[in-house]
């Protein structure tokens, strides 16, 4: 397939690839699964890590391992029971909403990217990996506050002088390709670099063969995006 | 016993504990245990988090327990592997150094304090607490880059965008109360408070009931201390 140069690229991408490893946080979801696309397409030698905290959509990581596999990358899972703080629809036992949501939801998750982006600061410590890519998104983000743009550059601020690299001048530089792109633009790019969507789940609530609920927020907004980009929804829903 | 006012004082402190809870980072060492102490002192309702990371030195969590049950405080403790991601003598086969060592020490633990205040930020904003409590201490530091007053600065700008509270336009305020002082200082001020630390567990070796090996980095820093502070030592050692 003929890829344009432009896709997956992003603010900190030029020229920086080149013998470079990446932590890619892969959740299993549509958005990570296109950000691994992209890192692996923008050069990097990439190690994915899947955070598993207790969710109750544990198909996730599942979907996290089939994705992995077909992209021929090396997957880590480092188990963080969230559950023991509580404090979201996601690890706790409150409904999850179908009927859309103002304000932030109870889907969220507190300090979820704070701990994930943490997780994968110390594996590109370990690994002495010199990037970090997160599929986040300010579009259609389902109103998080640490999906948006100015969290992820006080995250980068902080990183600097979190880590033995940043104290020794290199700095560990966190990437989000995704950030400005709509779903239906997510769907496309990573259509065009072979991401194969059945292999991911974006559910709040799939069953464990991981088919979709079809209702809730996530699985809302994943719908419209395949419906908008005029790409064929390939999820299946029980 | 007579506590002067100034102790267990910081920067963040005027007139801000007033029915105000705070999370207390506590390991079960000196330090956290006289953060917990100072932060009793003024005036929080305090909730103790334990992070187990599977660190070769689980008596550390025994302390912990024991700490919190003399201070009358609920401990949480939550677990994260970070045997998964390796890369330090604390959760790894590789032996802890015992003559002192330079620059980084191969008992930092990659992103550990990230990790942990990511975690102390999650507890928090299910807690609807305002304040979080970490022992951080920049002078007898053995080296970790995040241990700086600079990364603590970065981290609370970086919080503020993180959460649902900072978009709620309320911040969550991280105290480091031992940041400046000697080890010598934070013995005599906890003593004040009325710290048992024999209740305590610093050694990066401590067998299972809790006696320190006198030879690792931390058992010396913690010996000179209580040397320099003219208070009697009450570590057990084997």
């Amino acid at each position: 397939m003929n890829v344009p140069a432009s896709i997956g690229n992003d603010n900190n991408t030029a020229n920086r690839s080149a013998n470079r490893s990446a932590v890619v946080l892969l959740s299993g979801g549509l958005d990570s699964a296109t950000t691994l696309a992209m890192a692996q397409h923008q050069g990097y030698r990439c190690f994915a890590l899947a955070v598993d905290y207790g969710q109750r959509h544990a198909s996730e990581l599942k979907a996290a391992a089939r994705v992995s596999e077909t992209a021929g990358v090396t997957l880590k899972v480092v188990r963080v029971d969230l559950r023991t703080i509580g404090g979201s629809a996601l690890t706790d036992d409150i409904d999850v909403p179908t009927g859309g949501s103002v304000g932030i939801p109870v889907t969220y998750v507190p300090a979820r990217n704070t701990i994930m982006l943490s997780l994968a600061l110390g594996y590109a410590e370990v690994l002495k990996a010199s990037d970090i890519f997160i599929g986040v998104n300010a579009v259609d983000y389902s109103g998080y506050p640490d999906c948006r743009p100015e969290f992820i550059s006080a995250y980068q601020s902080m990183a600097r002088l979190a880590t033995k690299a940043g104290v020794e001048g290199a700095e560990i530089v966190i990437h989000t390709p995704l950030i400005q792109l709509t779903k239906a633009e997510i769907i496309r790019q990573g259509t065009a670099l072979g991401v194969d969507y059945s292999e991911t789940v974006s559910c709040y609530q799939a069953d464990d063969e991981g088919r979709a609920c079809g209702m809730c927020d996530s699985c809302r907004i994943r719908k419209a995006g395949f419906a908008a980009a005029s790409v064929p929804d390939p999820t299946r829903y029980y």
